[in-house]
C-alpha cells in the first residue's frame, strides 16, 4: 500500500519537503534553510533526513511512500536527474539529485525545473485545469515559464524549453540578470519595474510622487509593491510605470501567443497582487498585437495556486491522472 | 490491401495531388491551377477529378487507398477538417472539405496547414530526421512555421501555433500582410528584403550598386534574388541588406530558440537559396542573443526537401512509421 509521494522544493534561501496523499492532497510538510554556503552535500544530507522527518509526522512508513517529486531551479536535465549549477544554488555542480535520492529511498525520483513543475501544478491543480495548451509565467525575482501540452510539460531539446522572460524585446535596453540586453525580464520582473520606477523619479525636477512617501524619500527603497500600493492611491507617475510594464508584458505575451496559440496564459506573483489592475491593459495589448485568431481564444489570468505553488510544483510531478 | 495514401497540396495558384506508397514514395502527380476567381466548389471539383486520375495513372484503384492528407493555407480547423478563408484562396469560408472528401471516398481525410504540414514532411522524411524538437519556418512570401514535438505537430488551442514570422520585434516598423507593424515577417520575407533594398537604393543620392545592373536600373522590379546574386558579387549596399536581414532573423530566432529549444531549426526558400552566405550571419547572431544552454545545443540549417517539400507534407500527414 504506498499509495502516498513526496515533494521536495529546493530554493535558495529554503528547503521544503511535504507528504500527499494520491489526490495531492498535503499531509505534512518540513522546512529548513538551504544555508547554501554550506554546500550541496550539507543540503542534500538535510534533505534526506527533512524526508524522513515528513514521512514519519504524516504517520507513515517509508514503505508507503510510491515516488519522490522534486522541484528544483534550473538548469538540469531531467533524464539523468543531474543539476547544473543554478544561480540561486551555488556549488551544486553536476549534482546527480535524482541518483542520490534513488540510492536512498529506492522508489522513482522525477527531477524537474521550477517553473515547468509550477506550470504542471497549475495544469493539474490551478488555474489550468481542464486546458490543453497553458502557458504558465512567472513574475517576480525574475520572469520564467513552463509550457503545458496536452498535459504534458514541453521540455525541449536540453530542458531549456520555456524561457520566455528571456525573449528580447529591445536589444539595446538594461541589462538582464542573463547577461543580454532588453530581455521581457530586464523590463517586467519585480526588480525591473522598481528600477524603472526609480529612474522616473530621478528624471522629475520636483519628485512629486506616492512612491517617495511609501519609502519615506528614500528613492533606493523603491519596490514593485510599492508601484502597485501607489497605483491603487491614483499616482500618476507609479499609473505610467504600470502602463509601460503591462505594454511590454503584452507585447511578449503576443509574440508567445502567436507561436503558442495557448488556451489559458496564468501570470504569477506580481500578477496575482496586481490582479486586473495589471491583467487588463496586459489583455488590451495582447488584443491589438497578436494574430486575431490565437488571440480571440486565449485567457490571460492570473495564477491561482498563490504560496503553495511550490508545494504542489513537486507534487504534481508525481501524481497521476 | 490499401497500402498507398493520396496527398493534397491545395495552394492559391496550383492544386496538387500525389498517390505515394507506403514509405512516402511517390508513384503519380497531377497538377492543375487552382483558378481562385472560380470559387471553391470549382476548386473541390477539380480536386475530385484529381485524385481519381492520379490513382488511375499510377495503376492502381480507389480501394488500394487507404487514407487522404491535405495540406492548405489556414487558418483551418484540424479536427472538424473546415477550412476559415485563408488569404490565398478568397472564397473558401467555412469549406468543410475533409467532410466533402471522404463523404465521395470514404476514407479518413487529415487536413493539416501547410507550414504544420511541411515542417512534418521535414521530421520525417527531410533535415528533421531523428530529432524531437524541431523548428521550421519558411522564408519566402511570408515566413510561416510548425513545431515538431516527438513526431508530433504542436498545433495549440485552435491549430494557430507555430505563427513565429508574426512575433513583432519593431512595434513602429513596417506594417505586415497581417495588419500589425515590425513582424519578422514585415522585415524578413522576400517581398520585405526587397523593400528594404529598395528604400536604400532610394536614400543613395547616387546610387551605385549592382542592384541596379540587375534590374536594368529599375528599382522597383530589385527582389530578394536580386539581393543574393548582388551579395555574391561582393556589391556593399546589397551587403548591408543582407546583413540587416540576418539580424533581425538571428534575432527572432533567437528568441524562439528561447521559448522552444528545439534541437534543430530549419529554414525554407530563401535560406536554401542563400545558404551560409545568410546562415552563417544568423548562427552567429542567435549565439550572441540566445541564452547559453539551448544556443549551444541548436543546429540552424536550410530546410532539406526543397520544392518537393508540398507534396510530401501532404504525404506525411498520412504516413505512419
Amino acid at each position: 500500500m504506498n499509495s502516498y509521494v513526496v515533494g521536495m522544493d529546493i530554493g535558495g534561501t529554503k528547503l521544503a519537503t511535504v507528504v500527499a496523499d494520491a489526490s495531492g492532497k498535503i499531509l505534512q510538510k518540513v522546512r529548513k534553510p538551504t544555508e547554501t554556503e554550506k554546500g550541496p552535500q550539507h543540503a542534500v544530507q538535510r534533505l534526506l533526513e527533512m524526508v524522513d522527518e515528513t514521512i514519519r509526522l504524516a504517520g507513515l512508513k517509508r514503505e508507503d511512500i510510491s515516488a519522490i517529486g522534486v522541484s528544483c531551479g534550473g538548469p538540469l536535465d531531467t533524464k539523468t536527474g543531474v543539476i547544473y549549477s543554478p544561480p540561486n544554488l551555488p556549488g551544486w555542480d553536476s549534482l546527480p539529485l535524482k541518483a542520490l535520492m534513488e540510492a536512498e529511498f529506492h522508489i522513482p525520483t522525477t527531477i524537474e525545473n521550477d517553473a515547468n513543475a509550477e506550470a504542471l501544478a497549475e495544469w493539474r491543480f490551478g488555474g489550468g485545469r481542464g486546458h490543453n495548451y497553458v502557458l504558465y509565467m512567472t513574475m517576480s525575482t525574475g520572469i520564467g515559464g513552463g509550457i503545458i501540452a496536452n498535459g504534458q510539460i514541453y521540455h525541449g531539446a536540453n530542458d531549456s524549453a520555456g524561457e520566455v522572460g528571456h525573449q528580447i524585446l529591445l536589444p539595446n535596453g538594461p541589462l538582464c540578470r542573463c547577461g543580454k540586453h532588453g530581455c521581457l525580464e530586464a523590463l517586467c520582473s519585480g526588480p525591473a519595474i522598481a528600477r524603472r520606477a526609480q529612474e522616473a523619479i530621478r528624471k522629475q525636477p520636483k519628485p512629486n510622487t506616492a512612491l517617495l512617501e511609501l519609502t519615506n524619500g528614500n528613492i533606493d527603497c523603491v519596490k514593485s509593491e510599492h508601484v502597485l500600493e501607489a497605483v491603487r492611491n491614483g499616482d500618476s507617475l507609479a499609473i505610467s510605470i504600470m502602463q509601460e510594464t503591462a505594454y511590454y508584458m503584452g507585447w511578449g505575451i503576443a509574440n508567445l501567443v502567436n507561436i503558442l496559440n495557448p488556451e489559458i496564459v496564468l501570470i504569477g506573483t506580481i500578477a496575482i497582487a496586481a490582479g486586473d489592475l495589471l491583467l487588463d491593459p496586459i489583455r488590451q495589448i495582447v488584443a491589438d498585437m497578436a494574430m486575431q485568431r490565437p488571440a480571440e481564444v486565449v485567457k490571460i489570468m492570473p495564477a491561482q495556486l498563490g504560496e503553495a505553488v511550490g508545494d504542489l510544483a513537486a507534487i504534481a510531478l508525481v501524481i497521476d491522472d
